[in-house]
């Protein structure tokens, strides 16, 4: 059944959809994706160190997303390989009365961390000139860093049942035009997710038509996924417990509960109430400091269009509570984590 | 530059280019690929243990790829891994003086061999119906492998110095009909070629849009990618010198060194001439046995449009010849392989 997806909103999009639409010919129905994840690299490895994940982050997340898509309990593992130190026989079931299926669908993407950032920041991929030797290098470099990563990350959650299938940007044909998105498989990634299975996105090297090549965030792909397959909500799992009024590790640093999104992607905060502070009220964009307002900007623009974005710290309860839809504005007075909204209600 | 790439053939293809087409504004002028080359999973794999690269195989036809597209010698690892055991400040240069630029532009597209091939087949990927778990757990399964296959051949190649880069069928939206092909990336994949990349392709299970999912198989991206980038000519490199008239270990089992097909794929052995064995200096395609059936049959429809093919053995003085480009129709007596080539001459 083919389904009615339709680009929305900017400019930019509209260039987007040229690629092929869902085959008339698919063999399944449409299925709404209910979330997008992003789990961010910073969260999923350790900052610090080449190449390397955090195993107890990532492993209490697959369980998270797990629990959320509602798959049973009784896991089977779907990585039947090698590293299992068992018998391809004792790995593969003669049959499984088990079902895969569950019913909220979900699509993931994940940052880089400690994988790719060295080797793109090193060689300044983002800037682009393939003909820089340094640079070339430096995209394959990156490309074969963040791919192992996503091998990793697909890995876990198909070790717990979850059937993940990576799909890597530049494989996939993402890429920009100085560094605007211009092209996207977002209707084969919903293809994917019709046939029941789980996307795992990642941030990644991809060519640009005018720069010749840049980094694209992960974060681009998850605005990009949302605008597309319009989720219920979107979450963004962090190494914090969400968005803060200044760096977190400073001392005052507030955690912002609430911030409320207009339609033209200004956003002010409306919990807390920082009038003590005598804002008003309310702190304007430029009064958030670092890194985080880029971030703030992305989740600004998904929440422009009515879908919920929630930043939360992975691997705690409020994670899962989140994940699990069960965060509403009107009791998240005991969950510790951030709710950007629009300030015209929800589209779901 | 934009390319003018055009579909040609076969009504299957017709239906392919609804892919975005090249980008107008892309930076790079269009490259010609001299050489598709499939590794060989029998080739690059021990078949009998799972998950298990024949390390010997892989490194030196990784040095006869980098010979035959022209790199330099001296060789900067793109490969900045943490598996390399030494620290990432030592990995990356500051600059690099060496071009990564080579004159002969290659497509890779590797087989499963032992990845992939134990979970595909236990799990019934190829039958299609997602519906049972069985299949479903062996279609993730399955893309764990095959993609743990690719990072690795990547791996090795940009340890040398080429600049590969991992491309894996169903991530790039390669998918089939009732098993034939209906969508590819190809047009992509001139893309990367055209950015001076390396793209290496794999075996895949994709989705199906008749049956639910199949297995891709890399010789169908082969041919798929012949059709439409038109290289100079095609190389299989197996775990055998050639294709034999019967299974190359049994007694009496004689190299086909050259192979003549039609305008309408069917084709005849030519030398041998083994019209000593009563069969009039011709051998029809149903009286060679075993698997290499169909390995000649995609080889010849690909011969069929003017490429000349090679069969030859991963790894040996004969690969490098002929990835050179240095196996011409009049020299081939010193050179061990089979040409399978068009009776009407080449194309290019």
């Amino acid at each position: 059944m083919a389904t009615s997806l339709q680009s929305s909103a900017s400019p930019e999009s509209q260039a987007l959809n040229t690629i092929a639409p869902q085959s008339p010919g698919s063999v399944y129905p449409h299925r709404h994706v209910r979330c997008i994840v992003k789990l961010g690299g910073a969260a999923i490895t350790r900052k610090g160190e080449l190449e390397t994940i955090d195993d107890a982050v990532l492993a209490s997340t697959t369980l998270h997303l797990r629990e959320a898509m509602g798959l049973s309990d009784a896991s089977l593992s779907l990585d039947w390989s090698r590293r299992n130190g068992v018998l391809i026989t004792d790995l593969i079931p003669n049959s499984t009365g088990q079902h895969l299926d569950f019913p909220n669908a979900f699509v993931v993407v994940h940052g880089a961390g400690s994988y790719g950032h060295f080797q793109a920041s090193k060689s300044g991929v983002n800037k682009g000139d393939l003909k820089n030797p340094l640079v070339k290098a430096g995209f394959v470099a990156t490309r074969i860093s963040v791919t192992k990563l996503n091998q990793e990350v697909v890995r876990c959650l198909a070790s717990e049942g979850i059937p993940a299938v990576g799909v890597s940007p530049f494989s996939a044909g993402w890429s920009t035009h100085n560094k605007m998105l211009e092209r996207d498989n977002v209707l084969e990634i919903q293809r994917a997710v019709d046939a029941g299975f789980v996307p795992v996105l990642h941030g990644d090297a991809v060519l640009d038509s005018t720069l010749g090549c840049t980094i694209l965030s992960g974060d681009i792909v998850v605005r990009r996924l949302a605008e597309v397959v319009k989720p219920s909500f979107v979450v963004f799992l962090t190494n914090v417990p969400g968005v803060f009024d200044r760096p977190p590790e400073e001392p005052n640093a507030t955690l912002l509960r609430e911030i409320v999104v207009f339609e033209d992607s200004s956003w002010t905060i409306v919990d807390p109430p920082l009038g003590a502070e005598g804002k008003g009220g309310a702190v304007a964009a430029h009064d958030t400091t670092g890194g985080m307002s880029t971030k703030i900007a992305e989740a600004a623009s998904i929440a422009a269009t009515g879908i919920d974005v929630f930043v939360v710290e992975a691997g705690t309860p409020h994670a899962l509570e989140v994940l699990r839809g069960n965060v509403k504005k009107l009791n998240t007075k005991s969950w510790k984590g951030t709710l950007i909204r629009s300030a015209l209600g929800r589209s779901s």
